[in-house]
């Protein structure tokens, strides 16, 4: 790694902060930003907005013109070196004529990978990578979990009492967690290619899982993915309604009755419970980088029990709802504390009347 | 309410400070602190630190000495008009010639509950009071609990998983929360009159239910309250061990057998429960303004049933223990919606690995 000056830190801070601007509509492709600089000044800047529009580098080059000359370029991933549905970038910042190009990371992209890297260097661009690695790989850890693992990555959403309670013993769920709460949601939902729920949760709360940000901010609705092995559901229900598809996962014994106008995939079912490998596997064939699971307590410790979770999003509401009620996660057996599942907090902060809780499991 | 200026808030604010400075001693007397300037030079201040020795307004009017004269006296209590143990504080501010005292909030302590205020006014001292009022009630809970409500005012801690266990099935709960929470949960420990815990718990984890600060600062050591109908427990344990002294409470048809030479109190006991508001009476009795409870999951539903609970404190540890393992709160059934346990969030943030949530029921 090259040392890096706090001019370089900042830029790059920059160059992040413009890359989530994508973060609603770039998939699949991943988030880039880009800012062009002399010295500590910035002479052009750009993310790429969405698949098919112009690259972060190619917007940042466009506002910069003739004072890219000389520039250096702060890029948060590996400028790339093929021709998709847009010219390489990596020939366009050599043409335009820049001095240094700095990168957050290496793009593990097949027809990139070091290739970008290379052909920079090649035009006898000064070539440095690793700054702000950290944030850039979170930043993207969808894109990043889909080109490398082959495999979405996985958010499990759950709304808990601070008692680890979602829901009453009757079912009754409503109201746990507060307004605040329910409206951040709308931006995780929105950052997702697919929010998957299961039949249980489409005949007990009967969501739409659409995405509702109050405001004009632009986004590309989600894929709904509803695990429903029998298609119980399939002729009902809000998730079939509004402008985002939905896509229904069952299984292959299941008889498909006429007049069915949905959506369908098949995936193999054990014991009643569908491989979440194939779920996952069949996601990533559909360019899906994030999964945003809302379901119950059944499901999210499904995904828990196959070690699918990467990341857990709790609403921890100020309420107790007393030993009887529903565990948040209903299935997860640990006999032994050596068995528990040791996690860590990567974010918790107030959320109106709530505490929201980002956690990974300890890697 | 009178208008106060920026200084009023930064002098009160400082006194708040220094009040907090007898937490781990004044009791059961208030932490009281006081600051004496004259616009914005502090001239004097002090706080008080231990029953019996000099009051805050004094250690203040020692430190100022001539310059006492003419000033403003900040103090997080009103000033006290009779003599107990040490003369009326009212009295010496007289004396000393300052010109405005500005007090935080009045003081409930029957014998003085507005008389000092009266007092200083007599003698021709402008009076204010009110000013930061809902710290210094936050500051004094346990005091202001024993005076007005005749019973200490009452924290539960609770080590939880994030998915709310305080145990794994086989009673298993070493290690849920991390080294800084458990050193955290000391400074709880120091500031409480008393610590109660239940026989179960004396059985299952053997606590000390000592204060360890690790460091020099001087505290009182907490009264430690084990709640053992049968005196199960009298002859055992670390928590009849070190400096801190030790009360038993158990039931009015328990055998003394001979050779007990702990201290004892009798309680009455309906269906093997403790009836836990005459446990709080006869605790204020003894002085005690702030009751900490470490107990396990039963003791602390039996407290929570009973409206008890005037605050919580949360250590919550980023593991999951699974839907077999132990509920934080054991027996505490809520059947509806509209019965459930509704609180809100006083503070919260991460200690070590872990989240401290403080809770206190909503009013």
């Amino acid at each position: 790694m090259s040392d890096f000056t706090a001019t370089d830190h900042l830029m790059m801070a920059r160059a992040l902060r413009l890359a989530e601007r994508g973060a609603f509509t770039a998939r699949p492709n991943p988030m880039v930003g880009c800012v062009i600089a002399h010295g500590d000044e910035v002479v052009g800047e750009g993310f790429h907005r969405r698949a098919g529009e112009a690259h972060a580098e190619v917007v940042a080059l466009e506002a910069a013109g003739e004072r890219a000359k000389g520039a250096t370029v702060y890029v948060t991933l590996e400028p790339c070196a093929h021709t998709g549905r847009t010219g390489p970038c990596a020939d366009a910042l050599a043409a335009a004529g820049v001095v240094r190009v700095v990168a957050a990371m290496r793009d593990p992209f097949p027809e990139v990978d070091g290739a970008g890297f290379d052909r920079l260097s090649a035009a006898g661009i000064e070539v440095a990578h690793g700054l702000m690695e950290a944030q850039a790989r979170h930043l993207n850890r969808g894109y990043l979990s889909r080109i490398v693992r082959g495999r979405p990555w996985v958010r499990v959403k759950l709304a808990t009492s601070i008692d680890g309670r979602s829901a009453l013993a009757s079912g009754e769920s409503k109201w746990i967690s507060c307004e605040a709460s329910r409206q951040d949601v709308q931006q995780w939902r929105a950052r997702a290619g697919a929010i998957v729920t299961g039949a249980g949760t489409v005949l007990a709360d009967d969501p739409s899982l659409t995405v509702r940000l109050g405001d004009d901010t632009p986004f590309e609705p989600p894929l709904r993915v509803v695990l429903d092995p029998g298609l119980a559901t399939i002729h009902r229900g809000r998730v079939r309604e509004g402008d985002a598809p939905t896509l229904y996962v069952h299984a292959p014994q299941t008889k498909l009755t006429r007049g069915i106008s949905a959506q369908l995939a098949v995936v193999e079912v054990d014991h009643g419970r569908f491989d979440l490998n194939a779920v996952l596997k069949l996601l990533a064939g559909r360019g899906i980088n994030e999964v945003h699971v809302e379901a119950g307590a059944t499901l999210a410790a499904a995904f828990m029990d196959a070690g699918l979770v990467d990341e857990l999003l709790l609403y921890v509401a100020p309420v107790l709802l007393g030993s009887k009620a529903r565990p948040l996660f209903d299935g997860l057996n640990i006999e032994h504390m050596a068995d528990r599942m040791q996690m860590e907090i990567v974010d918790s902060r107030v959320i109106g009347g709530d505490i929201r809780v980002l956690l990974q499991p300890r890697g």
